[in-house]
């Protein structure tokens, strides 16, 4: 296990527009499960929520016409393991990871889950060394550009982007099936499935309507393909 | 639609804990779709963030010594529908919502979903009234009860609750199947489905053990059947 220098550190709280107090923390939010015991998932637990609730909060002052679906699935796509990963790879923080020696040898410093799962632990990371107002700022510029470059229409068309996806590999195209229906009127609810039989792969979705349902089960099967494609 | 009188407001707004600045917040956030257009979705959506994360941030410091899968499973319980609704009769929200005719004369005053989203809208509300520092104490006082009730070994335990809760009710066991496995060695993911085969119902959840993805579906399964018989 090499840890990262301090010239490292200095330089990734300067990109992350956050100096920490408590350096331990940062460390720790840096520190992959396979390199010790001390390792970074709680953090991650907690910086998944801030990161989720900065999100909410950016999107909502946003799209001030955009309806809850709408909202719930710009946040989806900016939270998502994808798009975290991105950022991350932004922040350059492939070289300040501290990894075990399996996990090192077998490239995990750029696996995708890795660098996602470490931007959140640093979120959560701040979150402890700061006020939750300061927390709330900093993690707000990590996903700005990801929240500007996000629109309402991107998302609605993930049943489209799907077919594409497939169609431009020569492969069956999906097959989607309510497997179930809530509720009466106005309020009813409907769980769709998505499956790709050639893959063996299927995602479920609730939406209030069918057509809702099957574009966010689309917008999953999206996310699963980019994650199996990255494994 | 009738308004909730302003002694009714008071009262509300004393029993959460919190004044607020912009009564009109107040208004939507105990609007439901079915009463007017200026409904209290958006609101919701952003109000279950702030609750996910205070949950969240909640539960790491009071358990120190648990991991993020149990971590996980704590805040899923306390967030749940069931347990919003819970949260939302004990602050008498019933007699404050404002509902359309229809969902008057069917009983949505106290119905679970309307309450717990209303939960929701209303925390959506004072995070737009308030700093963020301070909703997150706020929407914390209507958490603590839930928060200091709930213990890892609870939220371990769905499968033994859902096969007494069917034992209990003569009803056939759920199956459950391994769908997916992901990943390698230590960082294997499981996608597990939970059948009840005699109510057609079935739920998923991912785990990175199949035990553990397991006692995820149970969960949701309790909570499925928790809503159904609530309907």
């Amino acid at each position: 296990m090499s840890l990262p220098s301090q010239s490292l550190l200095t330089a990734l709280q300067r990109r992350l527009g956050y100096q920490f107090a408590d350096t331990d923390l940062l460390r720790r939010a840096l520190t992959h499960r396979s390199a010790q015991r001390d390792h970074n998932e709680r953090l991650e637990f907690l910086g998944d929520a801030l990161i989720g609730m900065t999100a909410a909060a950016a999107f909502f002052q946003r799209f001030p016409d955009a309806d809850e679906g709408a909202l719930s699935r710009l946040r989806a796509a900016v939270v998502s393991g994808q798009s975290l990963a991105r950022i991350a790879q932004s922040l350059e923080l492939s070289n300040c990871l501290i990894l075990g020696e399996s996990e090192r040898k077998s490239g995990g410093r750029h696996r995708q889950s890795i660098l996602a799962d470490c931007l959140e632990a640093l979120a959560g990371a701040v979150f402890l060394d700061a006020s939750v107002a300061e927390a709330q700022q900093v993690v707000a510029g990590w996903l700005q550009e990801s929240i500007e470059a996000a629109s309402p229409s991107d998302v609605v068309d993930a049943k489209t982007r799907l077919q594409e996806w497939l169609q431009g590999r020569g492969k069956p195209l999906p097959e989607y099936s309510v497997i179930e229906v809530k509720g009466v009127d106005h309020e009813q609810s409907f769980r769709v499935q998505c499956r790709l039989v050639h893959l063996q792969l299927r995602t479920e979705a609730v939406g209030s309507s069918r057509r809702g349902a099957e574009k966010l089960a689309a917008a999953d099967m999206l996310e699963k393909l980019a994650d199996s494609v990255d494994d």
